[in-house]
């Protein structure tokens, strides 16, 4: 069976409310779905898995679904084997991947989706969705088992993708510098896609679409960064 | 004998050239000094290690001080044992550490600073003089042995600190936002100094102090922030 996967950059956007510049693609991909199982790991601003699992609620309850946290099953790999479809909620990236090793979610979501069940991610669900977390924008917490990650598409991501200096006189690094960064080191080949806050890809029946206002911008190593319009099929990525 | 540190959030702000602003400092720090190690670890933008060691050179040539790279003596480890006083540049903080660990110099850099070498780090090389590299800014392009940094102070650094969203309509994460992420984790008990890329600390002679124009914001677990005015002395977070 095919992959099903909606891997947004953000959860919100500008001016728009949770998840509301995304809702035609999470219908499309929640189809037939009547509970939603949400991962709560990556607990943005430090919430517990409890109230965390209470902000996607009202949305779904919206399109008639459902939510239950992973972590409501009697356990939380049984929560994934019986899940109709997953949503993994953003927040910090290495606290997210520590917690899907920890609890023993990893292998059986990453089964679980190979096999065709939905996948949606925001943010840090998103990431983790690509090769490895090494092109994450987050703040390291914790050290993880590893930087690997479900590898559900070839390629890194780089959610909140914003180009430039943000201002003028910091010395920081841009994003594009450190993805760059990232590719000069010989050992990482793999492609990186930076989508911006109103970007979304969705996998549908083999095709990989980008879907938003901005263009993406495909980085690659020792090759030219490549600006990405919405619309334009990505499935060669796959 | 007591330790020796100079911790600068940026090697360049705004407007001046490398180091311009740190000068008097690097000059107490090295006095006496004839040849300095640099360690080059860290590459930023993909510089070679030899290319990076050029980019200190005549900087430290003004002082009357050489600059060599801990990879140009016989064996890396080595050159921490016989250098007189270590510099380690900015750049990318993962790479730092996997190279301070792959190398073996981790060890000798560490008990060397602890016996009074003194030690200059910028950026990066700031950051690992801290306890851990869990509140660095930079992207995880490579996955290090451990987070354990020097812990040469018994706190953690955030270099090139700065308060506040960038650019009002980003829903990334403020540095504020990632650093009490950090705190809402029960094991990170540790406080972590925010320090502005105009700013350094100074250890010499069992006192720390902030140097710069601006303020460090100071967090510490459950507890408000802590701005912290130049010229404060912050021994008592030794």
């Amino acid at each position: 069976m095919q992959k099903s996967l909606l891997l947004v950059s953000s959860s919100r956007t500008h001016g728009d409310t949770y998840l509301s510049h995304a809702l035609p693609q999470v219908r499309e991909l929640l189809v037939g779905v009547q509970t939603l199982v949400f991962v709560p790991f990556a607990r943005p601003g430090g919430l517990t898995w409890d109230e965390y699992t209470e902000v996607p609620r009202s949305v779904f309850a919206e399109l008639g679904i459902q939510v239950k946290g992973i972590h409501q099953f009697d356990n939380i790999p049984q929560g994934a084997a019986e899940a109709e479809a997953i949503f993994i909620g953003g927040g910090n990236t290495f606290l997210l991947l520590q917690d899907l090793y920890a609890t023993g979610a990893f292998p059986v979501i990453q089964e679980r989706v190979l096999q065709g069940m939905p996948y949606m991610g925001t943010s840090a669900g998103s990431n983790v969705a690509g090769l490895t977390i090494s092109t994450t924008n987050d703040m390291p917490i914790v050290y993880p088992p590893t930087f690997e990650a479900f590898g559900f598409v070839n390629f890194n991501l780089n959610p909140h993708f914003i180009p430039g200096k943000l201002l003028p006189e910091h010395k920081g690094e841009t994003r594009e510098d450190r993805i760059h960064e990232f590719h000069h080191l010989p050992r990482n080949t793999q492609p990186v896609l930076g989508i911006r806050e109103d970007s979304m890809l969705s996998l549908q029946k083999g095709k990989l679409d980008l879907i938003g206002q901005s263009p993406a911008v495909l980085f690659r190593q020792g090759r030219p960064d490549l600006e990405i319009e919405p619309g334009v099929d990505l499935s060669k990525l796959l």
